[in-house]
């Protein structure tokens, strides 16, 4: 009967859509149920106590939809309370560190791992690699839609420039860095490969469903239900960018 | 007895302090309690419905303080909320908004006034002139100290274009603001008149305080306690930039 139930799958705010596109992607039969928590985005500049207070409420709202399983997308919310939600939730909890962090060991050829993310997910030490970064103006140029802005050149080029020459792989370790990938690359270079947390997250989650026996077997297109704690005029905008295309079922709650 | 309470102000997180710090100048002998909501800032990208919600709760707090009046330091607070909790709280409720208007229009002198401010409070007219523009890059580059940088010049450049050549007087209305008055400035020109609202809502404070025999008369400088709902590692730093002093009495809250 778990079959037919959903994923679960939380963010701070739209950032996790990201990951949701490369599940959907991975597993197009299965139903998503998506919390954003707008009302509290973003999640990357605030301490672990409150961000684990915020995660706690984030997973017990999609326990409340009865999911069969739950991803966190956020890497912040991954860093600072995936293992404290692994340990108390009784379904399988997710998290994209974990995964992350076993394709970046594996496709690093000389082990040169670094990771990019929100001043939280760096200073929390969850993503253990020797090169680390916080880009903390990468979110709000994403959100603002100025990816092409010579402002966000200057700013990838200065954040980057402590990796630079010295890494052979990158995980990009905030949901909204996929965005600017071709970016990132460019200022990299070629070689270095860049891993994307929500490909990873989704080929575990794959794997998982389909040694459980919890593969959504419907021949049908898996649903997608939206669920935000704020929502306002822009959001779908920039939703439907982030996820790669249109939102249909989208509903405001409290948390 | 009302002149020995506190001045409560509060704001979506650290942003405030810059009106804190001209009440200070204006008013030296007064205590002020401070609230900064940093566990959901920003208010300014949010809705109408959630910023009045969590306005409403921070107002809650001060007047559990006991506090004679109080000060919405945030724009985007005071454009949403300003008029439901001047008509709901006993005590008398000040916003940012009403006293910059006023001192907009006697500073300038063809009334050509322009605002910036967060999207929040450019999309709710609660500011009534000609020209508008939201400056939503502005925020994150002032709370990540990057106000030297050339790609804030280009975003200067890019939000203020809209408004050069138009303008005699701007109002900078966000509290972050005026911490790169220099940089709006040297882009408009000498001319244009820049209106600092915590300078305003100061005046106003310390003309109501006057008139009402409320002035704390005392000859000792003012206290100052700093509430705020998250606390993190970076908060003292920034927030003593703001304030231009060092913050002693700091405690985390929940509201």
């Amino acid at each position: 009967m778990n079959k037919r139930k959903a994923i679960g799958v939380f963010d701070s705010g739209l950032g996790g859509l990201t990951v949701v596109k490369e599940i959907i992607k991975a597993l197009p039969n299965e139903d998503i149920v998506y919390l954003g928590d707008t009302a509290r985005v973003p999640y990357g500049t605030r301490s672990k106590e409150i961000v684990t207070k915020f995660s706690i409420e984030d997973a017990k709202f999609l326990l409340n939809k009865n999911v069969k399983c739950i991803v966190i997308a956020c890497n912040t919310s991954s860093a600072y309370a995936g293992k404290y939600l692994k340990q108390t939730i009784k379904i399988p909890v997710f998290d994209v560190i974990v995964p992350a962090m076993i394709d970046a060991k594996s496709a690093s050829k000389r082990g040169k791992i670094g990771v990019i993310g929100t001043r939280g997910t760096i200073a929390s030490g969850a993503y253990k690699v020797r090169y680390k970064e916080a880009c903390p103006l990468f979110v709000p140029f994403i959100e603002e839609g100025e990816i092409e802005s010579d402002a966000l050149r200057i700013i990838v080029k200065k954040y980057l420039s402590s990796l630079k020459g010295k890494i052979d792989t990158l995980i990009m370790g905030c949901t909204h860095y996929p965005i600017i990938e071709d970016l990132i690359g460019k200022e990299l270079g070629k070689k270095v490969i860049l891993i994307n947390p929500g490909i990873s997250v989704s080929g575990e989650l794959k794997n998982y469903l389909t040694t459980n026996n919890l593969l959504n077997t419907g021949y049908k297109k898996g649903s997608l239900r939206f669920f935000v704690t704020d929502l306002t005029e822009r959001f779908v905008k920039v939703a439907e960018q982030f996820l790669g295309q249109k939102i249909r079922k989208l509903e405001e709650v409290k948390i």
